[in-house]
């Protein structure tokens, strides 16, 4: 499975009084590193959505555990790879590391989802392209790498 | 012109590692008391939009200053208007006051703004609708209270 | 147990291009409503936290599932509850409903939270008290309302 | 002067329902640049503040134009730098630039601040450390680079 990288840098307006992060930033960062996973796996998402008629993956459930607190001018590793296919849903998994120690894990289940075509203010969960499993697994990647975009 | 106040809880996620509202937060609360202040005058945005093909009116200037910060479990009385018209373009002033001191004065220049006919992707000014105008400066008040909404 | 209710209204910065609540605001609104069940049981976390030197009530975990989406102008009401007690923890139910519909629910479990009297730059959990238990379930309210804060 | 440039992603989750970025997040934009700025001029803020009895340069004025709207996906090349020095407080330009294109710019007044000696719930200006000063119009730059800090 595709796995992704990326560094966090805790600013002081993510921090609360008690000079650690608030807990909704991690849910905006979990957002920014599945963004960063389509992009790494050659699906970049502002594109995709549009090629794809999809409107954007929202979730439907989402787990959390807090381990170690972060405050500001900490740095976070992050690790983000899906960790399960369903038929419209998939579940992603974050890990964010401070040194090495795990600071914050969380699963985010997303919908692929676009809008109904009998009403389009409503939206509608829908197959997961073939194509976007392929890439998110990584097997791809090296169709990626070879410029085929 | 048509006032319109709204009070303001601040709460513990809007507090930085100083343990005083981070100022990015004032102005979500700008947009929300401009919210407000359309609702007010009879012109909820989330319909008003829709009716006159307007995808928002996004800001082009602003300016604030702070003079007496906030913290948790203050509360705050916002006091909303339309300081000027313009063409396609008004600038909204808002009051925060704690207990009866200003503590923040913002001016906001929106405009406002629809797709471009000739290419949806891109945004374009429009004329602001005399009816609009007309409603924000209290004039259509008391037909709005005449229930013909 | 003592119940919470709140009304929270969608706002424009609260929405993201799929036009519907981007989900970290839901976590935002969750510790909004925490204060709220607190202030509602006669504890205001912002003297509370004082009298009984603690400096928050982190999360260890959060677990939401989003069952209907709401979109800008939406009014949801929340019902906020504490659902378990624990030693040093307890965990919040928080329930958003959008006419008379479950939309999302959510449980938090916070750590009752203190300095560490060794080393004031690290946290520490601290046992429960039994006056914030009984007021939390509701015991303590009468006594609340006899004005003896 | 120090000028720092810093890049920007733009991320869905800083965008609103008009698609492109909600106003207040080039607010927090500007504090993490100002950051930025301290840490390139050797004075990380996490490590200032404690060294010299500071608890934050809060804003007392701010002034932004936004000239060109920026969109999920974009990404931005922020330029920042003191603008002018006063006693206690200083203005920090920031420009935002989208391809070579000034997309936004803004002007932060901030104020060096410390706890009040006479009461510690109080905040209190102080004059801004000639050090401080030094560092940032970039005179301490190659100082710092000489390894003595």
């Amino acid at each position: 499975m595709l796995v992704n990288h990326k560094r966090l840098l805790v600013e002081w307006g993510h921090c609360d009084p008690a000079r650690i992060v608030f807990y909704p930033q991690y849910l905006a960062w979990f957002d920014e590193c599945t963004s960063a996973l389509f992009a790494a796996a050659g699906l970049p998402i502002h594109t995709l959505f549009k090629s794809h008629g999809v409107v954007g993956v929202p979730l439907v459930d989402v787990k959390v555990r807090f381990l170690i607190p972060s405050t500001f001018g900490d740095e976070l590793l992050a690790e983000s790879t899906v960790a399960e296919f369903r038929r419209s849903s998939f579940v992603v998994r974050h890990r964010f590391f401070k040194a090495s120690a795990l600071a914050v894990e969380g699963f985010e289940t997303r919908v692929w989802t676009a809008h109904d075509p009998g009403d389009p203010e409503r939206l509608k969960s829908r197959p997961l392209p073939a194509g976007v499993i392929e890439r998110l697994t990584g097997v791809g990647r090296d169709r990626a790498s070879d410029g085929d975009e």
